[in-house]
């Protein structure tokens, strides 16, 4: 039997690992529009979500992705204020591991959370986002998207816009996208940069009007207003004076660049909604995509194969 | 292709709509009946529920019905607190779009939520109550139990008894009510009646006891004590002694005359329990024949054949 | 057509009827271990989980056994302060039945609940823990466990330590240990002792130390933190000394012995965390049994047959 693959973040793929599950999500895609997308793949298998923060759409966009796989799914879901934490992700890992269940994807508040637990017990695991630390479906669906719409990722321009310190999805696109051969710059009030923002390989700017222009990808992070400590920057309004993906400042991209945000949105506050609804938007095939992501990465992890 | 067709409310219907849901719900009932209650009309359609409001009842019988169906089922609900109402709305809406559900069940506190809804996206919607506007699958298990009891809705006696203001029951029973044929009356405290009354063609009596013996069908309605700004009828108490099902008022009911109720009840306020577990009350008919009209509801919807 | 049979407590069952709860899991930790761990049995029933106080654990539990037989599972939870208990409990039965669900595993504060709701239905039910009651398949998967380590019940010295009062587990447990013929003794703080202790046959100790030595089995209970009273024991460190399974007591028990307890554990208060991971303790297996246990009690209730 061959060693179990875990999905814990794009800072340990290869490039190969990364191009699979795109390809893979591509065939999905397919799947997708047929009058019955089901398909028996994983027809027996046991997927448990494990949500230690709330999220909707993500919870929806995987409960989706293994439907249409046939899986079987087990949702958990609690909220930060009922548990100890630790203690409950490390005896909630050895029951799962006794319960036998297939995978487990999981949300979790700390970072390192999915490691934690993949460490633990011989099911897979996908995370599915923990604490500041990785997203890595989320990058990969936009990858997938910004493939749909660029000939390469090789010497693609993109930009990262707003809060990069708290935002395990820049951590993951950054990571993805230069392993990938992309330029990626961030742009941000100084205080929502990360300390090791250095070591991440990428160019820095505070003036979103200057460079605006030069990107064939913006990508505006939302605003986590309940994750950040007062003070870390004045105020929403000048927030979204500076850094928000406003109707005049989409104007001035290059031709066929896209916007894109991970959702959901803040309207008004990084993104306007004549620009998240206008045709640079490409949110919704984020969303999309999302779900082909998802279902790539349960159908690999958990050993499918496409007749 | 056909246009999709949505269920938003009674009003917008046709006689012969109604008549081909509650004749469709029919053959649902005889399948309930089956050692094995399920069918495979909907395998591989995905219905969303889509809950703004908590309904354990309202889910829980969607989601029988779905499951008989064979449908996937993805649940989603979320409480008024935790969100920003309109926004989640329209991007849920076109999240959902994005991700090809084929059905949405929505229940929203907000009057016209399930338009707005079916306005913005492809997949069918199902209004599962909107604010105090309607709740189309309850009034259309109202009128097929109350076809059950008596040989034609034309020219049936129905009095509906309560808080007809925040009443999208009353609302959806009234418009089919009146479209079936039934003369319709409502007997409440004048606090709790709609400014709009002189438009929906009814009657309107305040005096229980005196009309209580002229009618068929006699409705009760829920007491939502959480709805209601203070003030609007002086206590629970005086409620019950003007507007409440007691037993001694019911015993005046006419022979083969029926009591219902939507659920939950406010046992010894709106109604007494001897009268809802009593000989006249069909409260659980309804309960039952709601299965087979959400059947028969996602069935047309999803343009599902009987063979 | 027989007549239905629920699984209320341990109490009423007669051994021959845990005997067959305990071999039919043993034919289910078969398939649990194949590949596609999934059997047709109950095709077509579908199974409600009402809880009314949160158990992630065991509602995940009952979930995957039910999914294994191939049943549809609907859920419903509710927390105790929206829900005016026993009216709820009473109008959820009726509507349960209007509804023609086939069994429902239900957990609620109130003793006996499970029962009322048995009595009122036709659908089979399943108490998955009532107040400090009855938690039978917990019992049932306990007895299990020992079975795997022990040649017989018959004989088998079982020690159960700590909240003897509030524990629905030790009431089962002690029903069904002595039942099958094991000698059961209790060591706990006189406080956490029930009143009606003289009537279950079991024998009393108050200093584990002096009897930690003479078991087989010894059982920790979950301190209930938020169930307790105040003042029912000085303090959570004084509880640990004198009633915890720590690491040095748990080296004075008999050979072969083994340490069990029904999760979740407070870990460093009624066990040491190297007690819960050691060699002696079988908790991982209790969760394995619990799926199977859970199973078979599906599978007999539901009237299913092993072909």
């Amino acid at each position: 039997m061959n060693p179990k693959v875990d999905l814990l973040g794009i800072e340990d793929l290869a490039v190969k690992d990364i191009t699979q599950y795109l390809d893979t999500a591509e065939k999905f895609i397919e799947i997708l529009e047929r009058p019955i997308p089901i398909i028996p793949a994983l027809r027996g298998k046991t997927i448990l979500t494990l949500f230690f923060e709330p999220s909707t759409r993500t919870q929806i966009s995987f409960s989706m992705a293994a439907k249409r796989l046939s899986a079987d799914i087990v949702s958990f879901s609690t909220s930060s204020s009922s548990v100890k934490k630790g203690e409950t992700l490390l005896d909630t890992a050895r029951n799962i591991e006794a319960m036998k269940v297939d995978g487990v994807i999981v949300r979790h508040p700390a970072s390192g959370a999915a490691k934690f637990l993949a460490e633990r017990i011989n099911s897979f695991v996908v995370n599915a986002g923990d604490g500041a630390h990785e997203h890595p479906t989320q990058a990969l669906l936009d990858i997938m998207t910004m493939r749909h719409h660029f000939p390469s990722i090789k010497g693609l321009r993109v930009l990262i816009v707003g809060d990069i310190t708290h935002s395990r999805v820049a951590r993951s696109n950054i990571f993805g996208l230069k392993k990938m051969g992309a330029d990626v710059a961030l742009c941000s009030p100084p205080t929502l940069l990360p300390c090791d923002i250095d070591e991440l390989g990428v160019e820095i700017d505070h003036d979103l009007d200057k460079v605006i222009g030069e990107f064939d990808v913006v990508m505006a992070l939302r605003i986590q207003l309940e994750r950040q400590e007062k003070g870390l920057f004045p105020s929403a309004r000048e927030y979204r004076d500076l850094f928000g993906l406003t109707a005049d400042r989409v104007r001035r991209m290059k031709p066929k660049s896209i916007v894109m945000h991970p959702g959901p949105t803040n309207r008004g506050l990084e993104i306007d909604p004549e620009v998240a609804d206008g045709p640079r938007s490409v949110i919704l095939e984020q969303v999309k995509n999302g779900v082909a992501i998802r279902m790539a990465v349960l159908f690999i992890l958990a050993g499918g194969k496409i007749e």
